[in-house]
């Protein structure tokens, strides 16, 4: 369990500040992200299992308490406070393996404004890297084009935690299975693996080790090709010791893990076919992206299984996921009022208000457009409304859904209590599959795809023009 | 405590492999690395401690082994093995802090076969995320020329244990403290913070925010001048709060966290001054990295403290530190062999065998080369040595040391227990700084830097050669 001393300080140090000024009031904060990581068209949203057991559990610990004390600047009141703090909010969010777009909120939380305050820290922690790596998988499943991924990054994870949250999101982007060992248990995941290029070298020759371990493992044999010649003796040594297991009915996968992939991959197949093992399949591993793999899933290069390690479980050249939590409504003593936050950088506004997301659909199930509405504003299929895009006056659209409207948020948990046991995590990956499949192909393009609309509702609008002329009167 | 189940599946499957065939002889295996991160010209070791506690530590929880048991691949024999596994091998390391090379020994691993492969993972995952981010901080704080650097970073860190390790590597790399009050309780690191945004707008006004902050604060105050208009609002309002502190005795600082930093800091340090606060600071914060920070140091903005967060403890661009574990030596059944990994990728073989590294210094105590020596070998002062490039056999170079020697690899296990209790954090941040120093600027510079030697002994260039010439025969 987390304690609750993973927060900024100055949340503890605002905290003592609303508890002396009595401004501990009902707040709403809510959670979004302001552009898609990679370049891409879309994200996916994942984190939301393991905050909400951090949430429930959450408390400090004697040690945070004494530490605190003495820092010297906490009232033994505030310390009491402290040692008695359980979350007891209520929190929606989105589901885990949503598509989720910028601007709308994953995750609202209302409770008392220091609650609020002091889970923010560890709720962007959370869902921030798990949706960075569940999208990144997304991605790499996306290049792959049906080959199937193994995410083999614990060795260049940013710590163990990184690699285990790492192995439980990528396996809600449509990972197949782990090289992770601990993270496999954990979250009930695959466990995969070959073999290293010492095990070869650590016998006298390739085939004794090729067949020592088909011997030991027949229905999960993986010859590593590449350690002295992948073509010249990696590929014959494996095929011998595949004969074997052809003699047990037992079927076997090669793994190339340096030099042209495509070139070995290709030529690989043509030796494997000759020697009628047309059922053994090729496994690529080496320092992938879903660049890379785009490239050469669109060249043909026969892959079956890519290992995909550093740039899957730290996201590569975009290491973090761009999620805030702001306040969305707050009750300063007279009743709860909607908050926004001003920029001058209209990117860095906030949408007024509490809000609602609805994803438009078509009749053809296509996802249209999602959209920002008031609490409590619903949409009605057949009745023509009037959408607005979030920053430009300018530009807006009017339709008639008549299709599904699905509401993205539900509530996860009251009073600090989980509504429900935590669902298979199976469910989060099927539901990314499933809904990435209901947008357009344009979407999902990973470079310059086509921008998903992402809109308000009259209502939002109307809260945000009043709130910009409040401002720009300067009270 | 981390479990020894974080390991990867073929670890496991190899181990069980060696167990069978009696091949759990004693090796040795060494990590090293292969490019520095951020084109950067020098990196910065850490994560030592951790990974020591853990391999002390490391068992196989019961939960582990039912889970292992049920993937029916291993034997009652082997389960029992594990039950029973205990890190007994012994470890040298170049210490925390330590100013690191490409192709050196940063930790060399002696013991079984088999408890050597099954640390590889856990050793690789410490020592890679940890040096990246003190690589990073030290960069950063080179950029800073003098300006305080705070780790900001934890809601944007790689999960909970991304974000406490690093906070603990970027006080290695030189931060002056962090954000993070877990991390810094359990690290023994100063813990800071300032204000945010939300507490201003929880307030009637700026002002009321700023002195209830004050009043409460008045040893640690730090006013967040940018939530209305930094200039005309927030800098006079943080004076006016300002005095009261003075007439208190206390000094202040603010923080700018959006806009150009250079022109805002410039007008508010005038203002500042002007009011007759001379001794007050500016912090500044917002997506900074090191070429950031540099470009404004060397415009000579006036800011006295950094906070960086994403950027610093997930290295941004760069996400993962290259560190990989090879086999140097092993037992096939004849005595010690040294071993060698050889690549058509000339970059990816080994040196071969086990390694002394050795820092020489020049007379006036600045770093003048690195040399790999063959396992036992010296180097003494004002005997002539060649040298020879790792990889160029055409690149010598003949030097007689006259200053320092020093070896960078010093035990620090021996039969899986630590030597000594854990040094204070605060010797490796020393260390980096000091380190740092005897290094000539050019190979400090964040671009393009001059690249340092490591360099091999004739002992070890002859055994590369005998078994290059091994090799090419095909034995």
């Amino acid at each position: 369990m987390i304690s609750a001393a993973f927060t900024d300080l100055y949340e503890l140090t605002m905290a003592q500040g609303y508890l002396v000024h009595g401004m501990d009031r009902p707040a709403v904060f809510e959670a979004f992200f302001r552009h898609h990581p990679f370049g891409g068209g879309y994200s996916v949203f994942a984190g939301l299992g393991p905050l909400l057991e951090d949430l429930e559990n959450l408390r400090f610990l004697p040690e945070d308490l004494a530490y605190l004390e003495g820092r010297g600047i906490f009232s033994a009141d505030f310390l009491s406070f402290l040692e008695a703090f359980r979350f007891r909010g209520d929190l929606w969010s989105v589901p885990e393996g949503e598509v989720v777009f910028p601007r709308e909120p994953l995750i609202r939380v209302r409770g008392g404004l220091v609650e609020c305050q002091l889970v923010e820290g560890l709720l962007l922690n959370r869902v921030n890297f798990q949706s960075l790596v569940a999208t990144k998988t997304a991605r790499v499943c996306h290049a792959a084009k049906g080959g199937r991924i193994m995410e083999f990054g614990l060795r260049r994870a940013q710590g163990p935690d990184g690699a285990n949250s790492a192995t439980r999101a990528s396996y809600v982007g449509g990972a197949v299975g782990t090289s992770n060992v601990l993270g496999a248990r954990l979250f009930g995941i695959p466990a995969m693996g070959t073999m290293a290029h010492s095990w070869i070298m650590a016998f006298p020759s390739e085939r004794e080790a090729f067949e020592a371990y088909a011997d030991l493992y027949p229905d999960a044999t993986v010859f590593l090709v590449d350690t002295y010649d992948t073509l010249a003796s990696g590929v014959p040594n494996a095929l011998a010791a595949g004969r074997r297991l052809a003699e047990r009915g037992k079927r076997f996968g090669i793994r190339l893990d340096s030099g042209d992939i495509q070139y070995l991959a290709e030529e690989s197949r043509k030796m494997l076919d000759a020697a009628g093992f047309r059922d053994s399949f090729i496994v690529a591993s080496n320092d992938l992206d879903e660049e890379i793999i785009e490239a050469l899933t669109a060249a043909g290069v026969p892959v079956d299984i890519w290992g995909v390690g550093t740039r899957l479980v730290t996201g590569g050249s975009d290491s973090a996921f761009s999620g805030v939590y702001k306040l969305a409504a707050v009750d300063r003593g007279g009743g709860m009022e909607s908050a926004m936050k001003f920029s001058d950088n209209p990117d860095k506004s906030t949408e007024p208000g509490v809000k609602e997301v609805y994803r438009i659909y078509d009749e053809a199930g296509q996802a249209r457009a999602d959209v920002l509405a008031a609490e409590g504003e619903t949409l009605e299929p057949g009745v023509p409304r009037t959408f607005h895009h979030p920053a430009l006056d300018t530009r807006r659209f009017r339709m008639t859904p008549c299709g599904e409207i699905r509401p993205l948020l539900a509530k996860a948990m009251e009073g600090g209590k989980r509504l429900g046991p935590p669902p298979p995590l199976a469910e989060a990956r099927d539901r990314c599959k499933t809904e990435l499949g209901r947008f357009d192909p344009t979407y999902r393009r990973l470079l310059n795809p086509h921008v998903y609309k992402v809109s308000i509702t009259d209502a939002v609008r109307d809260l945000k023009a009043s709130f910009l002329e409040r401002y720009r009167a300067g009270t």
